[in-house]
């Protein structure tokens, strides 16, 4: 029951401080005679990797990824699969400013009370640096997934919302995703946002975000009643993520807004074959999958992480200020798409492997 | 791994369908020598329990738990605890119109692609009579946090919205939520709440609503890094109740329109101890209890059985139409509230377990 | 992770105790549309049934099951299967010489230490009665293995040794084994048995004994390496049978004495399959099963519930001395039989539903 | 539910093959602030190591190991930690005449038809190089025992037969047991042992052992019933490790020439404090710790790599022969010394954790 641990079959155990010596996980349940190498999960890590643009923090960080066993003659073989990355950016800082300091917003005061000892460089254990390893993870369930539902899909992250500013689903444009800073599918928004982050930077502030999941083309049946619902795993990974405070699936707080009448997703026959008139229940029907596309939103509270002066106190319980220094994300919902993404591949990834 | 039970050292697995014979669950991990009687539990599955105001079911359950283990002379032995309602209401009713027909916004479609049978007599095992084994279950959890603690705490839950009327936090009573029959702390509101339910129910639809939780009392450590995060597993827990569609912790999905300076929760020290000067993280950072409130707010989608017509397909591909009939929830949020509670009390328990 | 339950995905947990209001399981796990009823499992609790010869115990109990949940119009639906047996023969007694006393060779002494408390009814929790359930289990476990492998298989319990006196293997009767009351292949040995169970019965004293569990028909694979083995599951779920103090898979301790040249089992083609020229290892290499027969023997230790005066203490650490009056069985590896078989079969059923 | 991940709150996960790049163990569940360096865990590897005496395998690997993560400043953080050891030996060798075979008696064959794929370079994921780790994780399970129950205990491992040959337990001599190649506490048998492995190498065959475990210092309690019950879960623990066919606990498998007379241990008072009269269950009752010595053996066949002829089959069922050429133990039991020990202390810190 390690709290490292997530999944029931297709699980991944990851370990790691963010300046230790390497991060790295162990993959177990994945099926033997996958092909897999180490570009198939590089692919993913480079899109979560930092300093790739000037919206996102400029620390350096190459991320290469190495497969230390499972994997035989470029097959898995059934047996764990163990990733390592090596840590380049742990240079000897001098962190005796922020040492006895707990950075407010951050997991410093709680872990500091739960474990008497903390790794104060980056936060050690609590840093994102750990989601990394998420998104190495999620590389290896989107190969499982493949592999079990036999036919294509397709997960899809964006961000949607940037402070208040929210995209126009009118616009929508799904290859203009990949080609921008912000894994943004609204190319009118851009020149906005990218204003907003300047902003909040320039003002020692930082901005929240929401980011919307999507996947198609998954077969209805996925989902494990009562508790491991397929919502309730989901909601469970989402907020898991460092910053995450509000998942939601389909309509998800609108359907408030809703009535019986108008929410029910209505059944007809096309070709045969069933479909809904609608999608506002996300592709989730008592925690299982309808074979709709999976709709799934969850927000990200803004950086801790600010240049601005905060009250704050240390381990002596001493009031005192904190100002967070150096190279940070004004906006950490733009590296939670990947990571929002993987940890929809490692959820259904799991669930494949329960019921498929 | 079994998916009908909940919670890692205190667990609980529940059993049962609608219209069987009973329903039950098995609690475990629950320490020796806890005073417990069918009177601690009759309590709290009374708040729950249909039939007892004009704005919920008409269904009468009487809904009376017996302990079948694990108690001896008054005392819990640290043995697992049996706990049994039998089914009144299973008159042996005439479901030949809705037997092969799937309710459209209910497990009825999923389950029977999953399962290749169900139990159609209302609903079978995804009906949300389960939920009454929770609130049991959530009845023994608060006492194990009691003991675990040893001092005071309150968990709150109440409703904040109904359809599209919000309440007045300004107007929030905490006596008054258990003197009205939606749960709802602010006076002023009740009659036009009132009246939303009666124009829903004469329109043959239904409302969704929002419940807020809220736990005062406990202490900082509650919650594993890295995936068994307390907002993660309250999060999994709440989602795993039927018809909820969103969770979020303390500011939610609100942060987003906060900036990095605004959204910080600063520290002071005040009287030797450290205080905090907002709640915005809701009590909880990097997955860890800060000592304050909790605060968790879930929404729950209208209610799906309504008796408007609706669109549907049979279990042979058909196109046919429903509309449902009987004694149902014009809003589900309602009877939600205490669930939510227990939801909250159970996630708690464990966590207790785990760390104190 | 429940210590009350076994197993990872078909699991079942227990409750009860021996003179409580009742025992009961639920099992989980169970792929939907098997046909059950009562009657499948009650034709298994009956071998394992107290007070069914005069070489067994002769405590009353019907031991009539009936299936709470899970089943409908005659088929599982894949939701959790509920089974109770209420308790016949909790009359009020007089426990007051046994009420402080600690049995010595029983968990009293244990469960007042750990627990603080103890229902000192037959050992409540710890009363062998427990066992009734895993037989119950079992039966449900058989026919997943039925459901999974697709083909015949059997599972043989036998008792090979009372005390000192061990079967003549060339004797072997498959079919004797159910017609006698020891579960005895050997019909040769049956009346030394008798006297042996008669004598000890008289000297106030009890017999151990050895059993062997045998499978054949089942397809290699199951066994999942490293640390799930099904030789490391099969010790586990053996070894936690009341009285089990041994377990040893083919030819166990006795290849101490064999060298690599005469315990290898070698393999040849015959009618184009592979065949092993031997089973010394039981039919499991590496914890895999290999397609051979599997051979697991366990002993069981003479019962410690006998008519000898035996010194002992009492809850206020004061010297005393006990008798055990009553009903008991002279020889509990009579009975372990049934149980074991049982142990076997959930054990083989889970690792069906991992691999198959 | 990793079967490569042993252990409930205490946990550790293994992963590597024998010729791959490293082998390595994520340890969980491990207290925050526990002193742990590379020594403490090396001291025990180096007992296990191979090439260390002319009785063991001449294969040379130094097995250093490396702590990546979970320590900060030379204490335990809480947070995983990561371990690895480079494989030295993985030169390429020429594997041709082995690759399309199976070895008789080992996996080679089951995993075959399981994964359908091997790493057959010395066995892959198969080979006992993976219990290197077992020992590092026992290194750092020792430390958390001391921690949890506060005193001195002591985990002792000893070789008491090979092949027919019995140690004379009137000779035991604890400090002995460190002083000769295997493990061995009778000072009087090695010079026969010396000859019987000597003998057994010369006819390229191999011997069985027993290994006897001890554990003193312990408190009662440890142990959850029914199904984690302590001798359930050192079962399983030592049956996993490679080559174990057998395992017994107290008098194990000799009970059944006792009566329930004889077999059953007395209790008395000595100096205000409960004594027992004799230790026949090996300090178990009901599967929880009587704070009495606990007692193990298991059993380990004769060595299956050889280097006689065997007649075995190949990946394309076409019969064939085999020897194993190479540097292999003739007694793997000696080496299961410290592997044995290490299960042992496992077992127990997860037992600590879950109760003290």
């Amino acid at each position: 029951m390690s709290s490292n641990t997530l999944g029931k079959i297709f699980s991944f155990t990851t370990w790691g401080e963010s300046h230790g010596k390497a991060i790295g996980c162990v993959v177990d349940g994945v099926p033997s005679k996958i092909s897999l190498n180490e570009e198939d999960i590089q692919t993913h890590l480079n899109k979560r990797r930092p300093g790739q643009s000037k919206y996102t923090t400029q620390r350096q960080e190459k991320d290469e990824v190495e497969i230390l066993s499972g994997v035989f003659e470029g097959l898995t073989t059934g047996h764990p699969i163990s990733l390592i990355i090596k840590n380049q950016d742990h240079r000897s800082k001098d962190y005796s400013d922020i040492k006895d300091v707990f950075r407010p917003g951050h997991a410093d005061y709680t872990y500091w009370l739960k474990y008497g000892i903390r790794d104060y460089r980056g936060g050690g254990r609590s840093s994102a640096r750990e989601t990394a390893m998420r998104v190495a993870a999620g590389a290896i369930a989107r190969k499982i997934i493949s592999k079990k539902i036999k036919k294509n899909y397709k997960i899809t992250g964006a961000l949607v919302q940037i402070g208040k500013s929210k995209i126009d689903y009118n616009n929508w444009k799904e290859n203009f995703i990949e080609k921008n800073d912000f894994f943004c599918p609204d190319e009118k928004i851009i020149k906005e946002w990218e204003n907003l982050i300047t902003n909040a930077r320039k003002e020692g502030s930082s901005l929240g975000a929401i980011v919307e999941l999507r996947c198609s083309g998954l077969p209805a049946g996925l989902g494990e009643p009562i508790y491991d619902k397929l919502d309730a795993d989901l909601a469970k990974a989402i907020m898991s993520i460092n910053a995450v405070k509000g998942v939601e699936i389909g309509n998800g707080f609108e359907s408030v807004n809703e009535t019986g009448i108008t929410n029910v997703d209505e059944m007809r026959i096309q070709n045969s074959k069933p479909i809904f008139l609608s999608n506002n229940n996300g592709g989730i029907l008592g925690g299982i999958s309808t074979g709709q596309d999976l709709v799934v939103r969850f927000c990200v509270k803004p950086t801790s992480s600010i240049s601005s002066v905060k009250k704050t106190i240390n381990i002596e319980n001493k009031e005192t200020e904190i100002i967070t220094k150096g190279r940070h994300d004004p906006c950490v919902g733009i590296r939670a798409v990947p990571v929002g993404e993987a940890m929809m591949a490692t959820t259904l990834a799991d669930h494949c492997m329960r019921y498929l």
